[in-house]
């Protein structure tokens, strides 16, 4: 699918905020690919359709957690990690995409998972750095993304945690998961 | 078992240092008993013991991890945290203490666990917050303390946490199981 047929159509999903937010997490994701050779294509499409069901109702989004057998922890988590299982379930029903890797790379945006590709870690990545993106620090994690990727994903989880827990929420199981098997892959190489 | 029987019995297992700790844990969780209602003598004795296991050899609790198949995952996770659940089963095993909820605040003085007892919390908070420990932060939850025990714990929780992270390591799963699991019993108070 080419790129401006899959803007115009994950336009019609999102809010203009919303859209600008996407437009920047595809440009982010593209120059990360570039830069650590990955499929530009597939970042491209990956990000654009990342927020796909980011306005779907509550309980449309509930439902297909349900019906799909999605993991039923998130029901009891926060509502904004819904988004990303159901979107890549719907981004494959109702676009048609069927490139699993970029559905994973959909699915994990919010969470992350254990051993992501690296794919899914650009996707992760640049849906937090892209420019519209403005909060203490994330200066740093722009640079650092162009430099490792295990490194940044781990400051990100890190950020991510300590935001959680200065708002007094709860913290996702699969986002410790993931911290900590980058952690523990990090420090094995030292 | 009196105090000063069981105060002589856990000084051969530690150093001067940690027995002094020990006796800060003791005269904390005995104060906190009397706050909460909880029985001191079980706080008292629990309290004492708590570190029963601090010092034996790594390779010694490592065995008994296995042969009595406590979690598997502890072997992945930092060493700090095997002293607590062999505590418990050497406490049991060489000191003949059988009290149920005396081995359970030993067990998960230093991960937690979801639905913590009183005397559980009481042991766990009394390790943070007693009169020998040192750090910024430190005199805050020890006023907490006296005034709401679970709030105390997602704090200390917190903080754990926090530490954990800046110094790149990992985090124990069920730590995270038990920041969530208060975190959300609080929230849903609200």
């Amino acid at each position: 699918m080419d790129r401006e047929k899959a803007l115009s159509i994950v336009k019609e999903q999102l809010t203009e905020r919303r859209y600008i937010h996407t437009i920047g997490v595809m440009e982010t994701a593209v120059a990360l690919a570039k830069r650590y050779g990955e499929d530009e294509k597939k970042a491209e499409i990956a990000a654009i359709f990342h927020d796909y069901a980011k306005f779907r109702p509550k309980e449309e989004m509930k439902q297909i957690i349900i019906e799909q057998k999605m993991p039923s922890n998130l029901l009891i988590h926060n509502d904004e990690l819904w988004h990303a299982p159901v979107g890549a379930y719907l981004v494959e029903k109702e676009v048609g995409i069927t490139d699993v890797s970029i559905l994973m790379a959909i699915r994990y945006h919010t969470s992350g998972r254990m051993d992501m590709s690296q794919l899914e870690k650009i996707i992760y990545i640049a849906d937090y750095i892209e420019p519209n993106r403005n909060f203490p620090g994330v200066e740093e994690v722009r640079e650092l993304a162009f430099k490792q990727l295990d490194e940044t994903l781990i400051k990100i989880l890190q950020n991510t945690i300590t935001f959680l827990m200065k708002k007094n929420q709860a913290i996702y199981p699969e986002t410790i998961d993931t911290y900590n098997f980058f952690v523990m892959a990090e420090n094995s190489k030292k």
